[in-house]
Order: C-alpha cells, then sequence, then structure tokens
C-alpha cells in the first residue's frame, strides 16, 4: 500500500503493460517532471476525437502549471473543466538487442489524469507563471522584463493537481534470448539524451552591440 | 488550394492559434516524421478519458506505422479502429526575448488524425517493422538476427494514412516589442537538438569479447 510518499494507484493509472517497470512513488515522479519542461496534453474535442498537443508545464509542489495565451484552444478546453491526460516523456536511449524484437528505448515517462483548474488568483498567477519561466530557463525571470498588467490578461494558466499518476521506466541494457548470446552481433545501449544536445546560444541578429550572453544562457544545463 | 503535394485542410487539422505557423506541404509533414521517431498517440478510454502513450513509429510513404507487443492496450485499441492523434514534436531551441512574455520555442511538429488499421498482411507487416527498426537505427536490420514466426505472432503492426494532417513550426530569433529593443538584456535562441544528445555507445555488460561497435551504432546520427 502506498505511503505518504507515493501516489495512490488507480485502475487507469496502474501500469499494466510491463508492471514491473511502473512506478508511482512521488521522488520518481517528481524528478521526471523536474527534468524535462514540454509535455503533450491529450483532450476530447467536440465530436470525440482526441487531439494531443505539445507544450511547456512546470511543477509547484503537487500542481503542475500550463499556460498559453487567452484565446489558444487547448487552454480554453481545458478552462472548462475537460478530462485531460498530460504525458511527459524523456527518452534515455536506445537499446539495441542481438534479436531485433528485443530491440527497446530505455525512458522515463509521466502520465497524469485529472482534470484541470483555471488560475485566477492573481498571486498564484504569478507563481505558476514564474515557475514556468524558471523551469524552462533558472535565472531568466531576473534578466528579462516582467509581465505587464495586459500581458497577464492575455495570458490563461491553469493547474493540474498531482494525484492520479505512474511513472513508467526502463534502464539498463538489453534483455536478449539465452540462445542468442553467442551471436557476433553488438549489443548495448546508444545514449540518446533527449534534453542535453545543447549548442551554442545564437543571438538575436537584433541584439544591441556590447550586450554579454546572459549567465541563465552561458550557464544553462539540465539537471 | 492545396495541390498533391498537399494535405487538404479540414476544420480539424487547421492551425488556428498563429496560422501563420501552419504548414500542410508533404515536404514539411515528411520531413519532420523522417526526423523523429517517438510519438504521442492519444486515444479516448472506455470512460471517455483521454490517453497518451509514447511510442516509436516509421514514415513508408503516406502511412505511418506502430507497433508492440500484442498484448499492448494502446495497440489492441488502435486494432478497434479507434480515433486517434498521433502528434510528433521536435524541439529546436529556447526563444528568449527581451520581455518573459515573449519568450518562446522553436519547434517543428506534425499532429496526423484517423483511425488506425490493424497490419495483418504478412508482406506488409515484415515491411512494418523493418521500416521501424531502421528508421530508428538505420542499418540494424542487417546486423541483428530476425524476427521468428512467434515473434512476429507476438508482435502487433498497425497502419494510419497520412491524410488529415498538419505541421506547425516555429523558427528564427524572439519577437520582441519595440519599445523593448533598447532594453539591455540578452536575447536570442538556445538551440536545443531534442534529438542529437547522442553520447558514446555502453557495451552489453554480457557483450562477448571481440565484438566491436557496430557500424550502424559507431555512424549514429539523426538526419
Amino acid at each position: 500500500m502506498p505511503g505518504d510518499d507515493a501516489y495512490p494507484v488507480s485502475d487507469k493509472t496502474r501500469v499494466k503493460r510491463k508492471p514491473g517497470r511502473g512506478a508511482y512513488d512521488k521522488d520518481t515522479v517528481h524528478s521526471i517532471l523536474d527534468e524535462a519542461f514540454l509535455c503533450h496534453v491529450g483532450y476530447v474535442g467536440k465530436d470525440g476525437h482526441p487531439f494531443v498537443i505539445p507544450t511547456a508545464y512546470a511543477r509547484v509542489g503537487e500542481k503542475i502549471y500550463l499556460h498559453g495565451h487567452a484565446s489558444n484552444y487547448l487552454l480554453k478546453t481545458m478552462k472548462t473543466g475537460a478530462p485531460v491526460c498530460v504525458t511527459i516523456t524523456i527518452l534515455d536511449g536506445l537499446v539495441l538487442a542481438r534479436s531485433t524484437f528485443h530491440h527497446s528505448m530505455n525512458y522515463r515517462s509521466v502520465v497524469i489524469l485529472g482534470t484541470a483548474e483555471a488560475v485566477t488568483d492573481a498571486a498564484e498567477k504569478n507563481t505558476a507563471l514564474e515557475a514556468i519561466v524558471e523551469h524552462i530557463v533558472p535565472g531568466r525571470s531576473a534578466e528579462a522584463r516582467g509581465a505587464t498588467g495586459p500581458e497577464l490578461t492575455a495570458t490563461s494558466v491553469v493547474s493540474l493537481i498531482l494525484s492520479e499518476v505512474s511513472a513508467k521506466c526502463r534502464s539498463g541494457p538489453p534483455i536478449d534470448d539465452k540462445a542468442d548470446m553467442l551471436l557476433p552481433v553488438w549489443a548495448g545501449v546508444l545514449p540518446f539524451g533527449s534534453l542535453t544536445g545543447i549548442g551554442q546560444p545564437q543571438p538575436d541578429p537584433l541584439l544591441a552591440p556590447g550586450i554579454e550572453v546572459a549567465p541563465s544562457v552561458a550557464n544553462y544545463k539540465r539537471p
């Protein structure tokens, strides 16, 4: 039975396929949510067709926040309290086995189910927006101009409580059939940091002369 | 009006928010599909709740193929002809503006709507499975042991025709308000190759001595 440090397992969140890869403890879920910043949000459209839209998020305690322009259809849908699924996936590597059948990927993913809620309280909205900026580029809030009143009005924020949540992870080398172990085939893992391919900062062509690269950019790294 | 080289625009696929970022031509859609290999599949569960699951895919002509273990719930759902949304997202960079409000991301994404179909023809199933392996690790099919009959039986493959499809892309530097252009704030793009953070191959700890890194691994790169 999960304790305080784990999410309760529901029929919807229980990992069915490869249940050994499922995890429900808060540490695992939080660490994945804090490393990534892109999620894919699923909702059911008016005609019953599912839609999946990528967007940014940040975690604050036991909530995640998503934002967007007030005219954004996804945000408008979430504000109505429609059921959503927010999925976060970090690809860690390609798993190359001796047989094509046992090829796999190393990954860490989180699936959050629930209904979002509009954030209308001004203080919480500010906290959420700063959390999103700081989650994606730590230190950036102090560098860039903050939001004005009209900009805040033009921005919608919603929250989703972490309650129906599960993680699913695979790590380690390939698992081949015993009979294949002597095949002369290279097997192993090709690490594939889905969030580590960071290149050199490209200044805005319109950047005024004499502005050095910001510390948030020069020192950028993911956890 | 779109020609042969573009997908017809439907009310469901038309990019509403920032329509200037929408693209419907096959070249753009194919190039995104061919660069990435992870997608997020949305479907509506039995109780009407949306679910979003990450999985691999490959494009062959005007179809994408997805595969999984025959007992995989997502695959079983797709084989029933349930409506799905398959979304592919490539993150190209973080766009750092002079104001937090105009921060953005450079990305290329594709949204595919439709209903999948089970691939039961043996020849097409083989083609699809080889396409998935070769799409993710070019050259690997010739290196690893191919699938046996029971392995093929244990693997489900579905196809989804590219017909209701749209792409959405952002590129280039930040777009700041005129009044902010003289702020002493570094602005520009931090390139963030979501698929380029490739590390050194890690051999299977159980790898037999004398097996060199496979060419598909040593020469690995994404388009």
